[in-house]
């Protein structure tokens, strides 16, 4: 495989640790009462972190944005199974994560992560960003997933194409046959050989040979500017939503239903994230792993929402992969729950 | 293998069904409001149960109570891997399990589970009884596991000498180190082989090897009994101690506390428990298996208890292996926190 550039790990810290920076400024100017506050810590086989966690900001009830830069003599086999030629050599891999629990229902909690590995002769990129609402706006999705898009067609058209359903089949609750949210995009292994698509669902394959007919060519660079280039629309995809939803009055019917739909959030991190059971394989600081946990949460048996109302859409309608910027179909399913603003 | 006796299914089902009834009864006397709800369900590839929940009673804020009987076409992997002579084989199972969350901090979370597999030329019983207490109490932690050492011991005294660290490492957060609470008994794939431990890890081995040189003989009839002691033990190991504890007055710190306990026992069943996990990937009734997840649970980045406190002690001794019974350590550690009752 083509050698990453000289500075290859530098410049992904830098890029990454960069990232951290500018999204918890642009969170604490956001919120305007909460402060995020850091801990560095070190990792004893190799490396370590900078967690940040904002506790009962005004609109945030949790947030944590996660630097971490850590080594190893060899990557776990969930790893090892989709990088055979990893085995045997350390590892080096710097990340970026964020997972973000507003108060008020009416606003979406939001998840992003960025990564880059080096093992041995072996090197990719990884990452994400997706929405979970708790009620149904239309054009919340819409302006999540459109930012999103820009970011990846300023560097390739193809990706967005590619990375939206790989996006809606990693965050999948089979048990509950549910997405996580709306979605947004991911990706992971991105390197030379240009195959795009490297998930393991036929749906997603499906999407990535008609988006991307053979591979394509992306090196290093390209890769990390499409990291840059995500990582950075990520404040102007979600700060909008928050502005245009924050202040609008709540009850407690919301606030039991967003706390119920977090039980969601757990169970799809606990049961299928790979970033979570990586951590946790890899003897990671647990404490900030298991930061994307939101602060209260509720479970109730055999809960299902009243037909018709808010919270079935949200179930029925936004817990599905769907086309968000083209499906004329979902406007008149939404129309009659869109708050007036 | 020994063939299991005519009848071992229908046998087996009465008593795991039985076992579900009288405990449902045990705990709607002790709570005297809350109800038991039952739901019936069939599974799409053979099998159904029924469904036991109580929600909001006086002294269980949620409990569940579950019977099922499964049968499908091939075990999953995780099972395979230790039963190898299955595969290939249809499958057969019926389990009784049970998750309690009292309202009272005071008293312990408890949890059951026995269960009979037949699959081809292979049969094999499982089960156990954990307690998980949110605060110290030597007496009930004694009270607790004395019962079920009773119960064992009237089948053979080998039997507890083996379950007991058996359940420290099978209810153990490896990412927390911590056992789930004070452990109890955990046995699996007992069949007339005789070779009782056939759990992971050196400790329990050990443990098992000095409790039983060399296999022990049991048939099909023991390892029923054996089910039938430790399962209808459930009531008098933990009655009393709800009993002694759930008038008890307490406050806002004691319940916050409980809330933030419970997040571990939603770590340990979503990402350990392989109960929950054999459910998810068989294709389980998500809704009763996510039934052992408590109805309100808070996790706070960061958070240690004050050094010395009830909340110290919990965390430093109740959630370590102990040997309740013999360790003469245990008392003055103890006795600082232990309520006047």
């Amino acid at each position: 495989m083509e050698m990453p550039p000289v500075e290859s790990r530098s410049r992904a810290r830098s890029l990454l640790m960069g990232l951290q920076d500018s999204i918890c400024q642009g969170l604490q100017a956001l919120d305007g009462e909460g402060q995020f506050q850091e801990e560095s810590w070190q990792r004893p086989e190799g490396g370590g972190g900078r967690s940040r966690v904002m506790k009962e900001g005004r609109v945030f009830e949790q947030g944590g944005v996660n630097f971490s830069e850590v080594e190893g003599d060899q990557l776990p086999p969930s790893i090892l199974n989709q990088r055979p030629e990893a085995k045997g050599h350390p590892w080096f891999a710097v990340g970026t994560s964020m997972v973000l629990h507003p108060r008020n229902p009416w606003v979406p909690t939001v998840h992003l992560n960025y990564r880059y590995f080096e093992a041995g002769p072996v090197w990719w990129f990884g990452g994400g960003a997706d929405l979970t609402p708790y009620y149904p706006f239309l054009a919340d999705a819409r302006h999540f997933h459109r930012t999103l898009q820009g970011a990846c067609d300023s560097v390739d058209p193809r990706y967005y194409k590619v990375f939206k359903p790989w996006c809606d089949e990693y965050f999948y609750l089979r048990h509950r046959q549910e997405t996580r949210g709306v979605g947004g995009i991911f990706y992971d292994y991105q390197d030379p050989s240009g195959v795009l698509y490297k998930g393991a669902e036929p749906e997603a394959a499906a999407a990535a040979a008609a988006a991307a007919s053979g591979p394509i060519e992306q090196d290093w660079e390209q890769l990390f500017s499409l990291a840059s280039a995500c990582g950075h629309a990520f404040l102007p995809s979600y700060v909008p939503i928050v502005e245009r939803r924050h202040n609008r009055a709540y009850g407690e019917a919301e606030r039991q239903f967003q706390l119920y739909r977090r039980g969601r959030y757990v169970e799809f991190n606990l049961v299928f994230d790979r970033g979570t059971i990586f951590g946790l394989q890899t003897n990671g600081r647990t404490e900030s792993i298991l930061m994307s946990l939101p602060p209260l949460v509720r479970w109730e048996y055999g809960y299902t929402p009243a037909p018709g109302s808010r919270e079935a859409l949200l179930t029925e309608v936004f817990t599905r992969p769907q086309n968000w910027l083209e499906d004329p179909a979902l406007e008149p399913l939404c129309q009659p729950h869109q708050a007036v603003e």
